[in-house]
């Protein structure tokens, strides 16, 4: 690939040579996925997905809003005043595909949104079609809720993403234009304002990154430092809906809009890395912690109330009203990938494989035309949402989560592996080729599994220096146990306090690894202060969460009747669905449980006085498949049926 | 009172001659309340909480705003656009008070507001300072959310309220002008809009049946049948919101804005008590025992979603995000009142019980100056809803509550009891008289009782015709049992199928009769497919249900912690409470059940086998009494911890 010219990395996030990295991540180019549920995310993302994306930005009125500005149309301007924003995250999607494959379409995507974006922009850079067209006396007037940064800072990663990728220099000159107008107001003119929602912080590091001017990475620390200061007005829900409550030095947990409280956290990490200031490291650690302990769901889902899309206080997780927008699981893995980079530790790669097989994965449909927005664990027959049923849908009015997906999947390859000095690690693990440079020299793998629905990973080498190098692979803490072979041989290794498998040898050409994970059938159970599935149980394999849907079930066992027994046994079924295609199913022993509804649903007797109790084979599949056939009903969370009554 | 003259039944809902109802309201008058709870929350509301509104509404600018359409005075408009409507409500329970007990500053409020509303109507009747001032191009062109309908209503309710006392005839112009301006352009000129919130229809009925004027009667009935005919549109939270998605005869189950759809069924009532209409009636129980079936917290509260302000899915109840309006209790009420009236059926009074004791009540303080809007079942520690920890407020922005509360309980003594031919049915117990013209003559009883705290119910007749008649009193539900004595001699009676204790009998002054209800505390669990709290119990003792405060609690006994044997030992302490009062506190032999925080909240391990149990003693209080000390942790629901370990 031209575009990749020289091995360079040009992944996400590329932090400078003197970042506080323990790991670095590959580039775009380096990692090849080629079949598993990622290759087949990646392929119908660039055929069905990016193209309908595309063509629901030209009907929303995304690139018309531009022309506006641009005094080039008449009309009005449509949708919320964040609408430039989607096209930014469309272009960053198109720019990371284009860099994976050359395409005359997504090349000419680009370019006529990169002109059109030039023509809009003010003299000055400033550049906001809302405030442009809608508002012109209001420019960062109304910052608590006018997105102005956050546009921007979506215009900067488009950009970044664009020049990675070798892209023409056009979007790259506007995007520094308007970080430039940004730095002179809110750096050198004094300005205190912030954003009601971050996420310019981040989109300036890799920005410096990428061009080494150090006034982007000054003006991403002081938005950071300026937070909680009480700077921008309420915007009508609260200083914690926009995370100015407390300074980010003192907030110890998540409240607020979740999407806002993540995309800083990775603003927050990425200037620590930049800057190696560890208090920004310590705090987000410990908010890191707190919120895996008691404000995420099984799915890796964050922030459960639909009320300001926020976090709920600690371990209030209910699964059918969670929320767990798809942005918010898209910012956690963000967040935890800059962690991962930073520490090495295998906690914030098993959060990212949880979120990306479950809590996102699911936000898409099997053909990739259509979206959930928000991502509950729970639908009830009959379940009312609005006027809506809580299907997944073609587009929203407020558009922010499919374009969101789309750069993500684009980029899906960057969070396979990392290096650390001589060391390749495999932190996620899909059919492929990884490629990278050690200081001994060019190594490259390929990998051969059938991950997730199977728990073998075939690692072997196709090149390598000759001199001693380390391969490392997580060993994901799901897995009860994991065996290993080297060229066949079973060797006797164990995972390092880091949670990975090491080796190291002089690996030649054709050396193989082989891991193998246990993927038994587990069942898991809730914290019990997660009140909301008190007394439930909800079905594993391997990195998949599983749920129940109805079209699944024996006649006459209302998946709202389900329940487990807690050592029910599990069956393994590997088949194709309708709609769904290829996924391991599992049978489950469970019984039928239904209670006569009488006047309140109150007892002074237990439920289990009242019950009638039947004995029936449930079927569960993985989660991120649900909704592919109908709307019935689902749930993620089984009661727990006891034997003996009790 | 002189306002009561001939003992005329001036309560809130006082159906016509020809009326389909079973039971007949008493007056307001006819029943007073001089002690338990009720007297005290009567005696607040009067001296406390009314000139607190009073205060208030000057204050937020709803006199101001009708000066404003009177055009006596400039500025802007302040608040929502129903600001009116706060100013009905509270003129109504301005009004139910001065028909409790004549007072100059009541009547002087009453005057002002009515001369003020007389000079803001225009000529033609109408009547909306909003509409007046801000919109006046855009009168009836936004029912679905110009609550122009909805202000009507209140101000109808508050003038028929005033009359029915014998207030002085202006409030009565002012709303009679605008009901015949709403039968003028919906009757006659065909507009076929309803409004957005339902309201104007139970308050038409009421004016006919004050009036006589069958086009109130003719214009309500209209309203319910266009409902659900899509003649308004959408407001941008769908067609379910605002109770527009199905005809009446078609809607089986509540779905979206909880007050909407409860103002609507008082409506629907009426109209079916006034035409005979039994199709209103059979859909409208449907309904209500769906509701109640699988909608109704504990509590009586209804309506458990914070979006929308809307009704769940059938079980979709969380104790924690339960939303529980104060407004859908008090619609609720209203409700079953009407069903009450229409059917005599013991179940009405039950839930009218239920709701008052606990839903309700919760929502103002014991000093009546702070109330709640929502109404959770679960506080949990470090609670964040908004910026705001979830404790009462003196007022709010949209202060539909508030005023609310005021007219019902200051018209509570029209739910304690009716009359059925010869019969005299006591529905609830609070101490001081009952007075009634049965068709032999009038009937008065005394009422003794400590009741809530204490069981015992003592009826004595101070007057009667001398010959037969029934006295009926409800055995609630609760009540495992019930011993009846006549003149201190035990009577043999059984509740009789509608659930009322019956002794027909002639009645001489001072006969007496005692009703011992089951006041033993009780632990009540909830049925299976309430997900939210399975595996959970509640405490309750006769109609209250009880909570577990924080700052009741031993050290180290987190509330979040507690668990209950489900036959744990319960005493009850009667004790006067710091900002509370008077109260019978219950004692429960408990646990503290701790389980470590360490990574994500989900094992392959059973809670069961990862915590630590110490003994405790638990002490919980009634929840209407919650939040008057601190704002620490509470709970009604509490996990079960079962000794077996399963």
């Amino acid at each position: 690939m031209s575009a990749t010219a020289g091995g360079r990395p040009v992944g996400p996030v590329v932090p400078t040579a003197t970042s506080r990295v323990t790991h670095r991540g590959l580039g775009l180019d380096d990692v090849r996925i080629d079949g598993g549920p990622w290759g087949r995310w990646q392929s119908v993302n660039r055929a069905v997905s990016i193209p309908l994306g595309i063509k629901q930005l030209r009907k929303a009125g995304n690139l018309d809003n531009l022309r506006l500005a641009a005094g080039e149309a008449t009309g009005e301007f449509r949708g919320p005043r964040f609408m430039d924003s989607d096209l930014y995250k469309q272009l960053e999607a198109v720019a990371w595909e284009t860099g994976r494959e050359s395409d005359k379409d997504l090349h000419e995507f680009i370019r006529e949104s990169a002109e059109l974006l030039s023509r809009a922009q003010r003299e000055d850079g400033y550049l906001n079609s809302y405030y442009q067209f809608v508002k012109p006396d209001q420019q960062y007037a109304e910052l608590e809720y006018s997105h102005e940064m956050y546009c921007a800072g979506h215009l900067i990663q488009a950009a970044v993403a664009s020049a990675r990728v070798g892209g023409a220099p056009k979007l790259l000159e506007v995007a520094r234009r308007f970080a430039d107008h940004l730095v002179k107001v809110f750096l050198h003119e004094g300005n205190s304002g912030i954003d009601g929602h971050p996420e310019i912080e981040t989109a300036l590091v890799e920005l410096y990154r990428l061009t080494g001017e150090e006034s982007y990475l000054r003006l991403a620390e002081k938005l950071i430092n300026e937070r909680g200061k009480g700077h921008i007005a309420n915007s009508g829900m609260g200083a914690h809906y926009l995370q100015d409550h407390l300074p980010v030095r003192e907030v110890d947990t998540h409240v607020g809009h979740a999407v806002r409280a993540l995309y800083l956290e990775a603003g927050i990490v990425d200037v620590y890395l930049e800057t190696g200031d560890e208090s920004l490291l310590e705090w987000s650690v410990r908010r890191w912690e707190d919120m895996v302990a008691s404000k995420t769901y099984l799915t890796g889902g964050v922030g459960s109330r639909h009320s300001h899309e926020a976090f709920g206080d600690r371990y209030e997780l209910p699964p059918d009203r969670a929320y767990t927008e798809t942005c918010a699981a898209i910012a956690s893995i963000h967040w935890s990938w800059r962690l991962l980079l930073a520490t090495g530790q295998r906690r914030y790669a098993d959060l990212i494989e949880r979120t990306l097989y479950n809590g996102f994965a699911a936000s898409t449909s099997t053909d990739g035309t259509k979206f959930f927005y928000v991502n509950p664990l729970q639908r009830r027959f009959d379940h009312i949402e609005g006027d809506d049923p809580g299907r997944r849908h073609e587009w929203f009015s407020c558009a922010c989560c499919p374009p969101n997906i789309m750069r993500l999947v684009s980029s899906l390859g960057h969070y396979v592996a990392s290096t650390s000095d001589d060391e390749l690690a495999v932190h996620q693990f899909a059919p492929g080729t990884i490629r990278a440079d050690l200081p001994a020299g060019e190594v490259a793998l390929s990998v051969e599994t059938d991950y997730p629905w199977a728990g073998a990973i075939n690692l072997t080498v196709d090149r390598g220096p000759g001199s001693e190098w380390t391969l490392a692979i997580r060993v994901p803490s799901w897995s009860e146990s994991a065996t290993v072979t080297v060229n066949g041989e079973p060797v006797a290794a164990t995972p390092g306090e880091r949670g990975y498998l090491s080796l190291r040898r002089a690996w030649q050409p054709g050396d193989t690894m082989t891991i193998e994970l246990d993927m038994t059938p587990r069942l898991v159970f809730p914290h019990q202060s997660i009140d909301a599935v008190r007394g439930s149980t909800a079905v594993e394999r391997g990195p998949l969460v599983y749920c129940f849907e109805q079209v699944d079930q024996a006649e006459g066992a209302d998946v709202g009747d389900l329940a487990l027994a807690p050592d029910a046994a599990l069956r393994v079924k590997d088949t194709e669905l309708p709609g769904v295609g290829r996924t391991v199913a599992i049978e489950a022993s469970a019984f039928v449980v239904s209670q006569p509804s009488d006047g309140l649903p109150y007892s002074t007797k237990r439920p289990e006085e009242l019950v009638t109790v039947t004995p029936t084979t449930a079927t569960a599949v993985p989660y991120f498949q649900w909704d592919n056939r109908d709307g019935s009903a689902m749930r993620v969370w089984t009661p727990l049926h006891l034997e003996n009554g009790s």
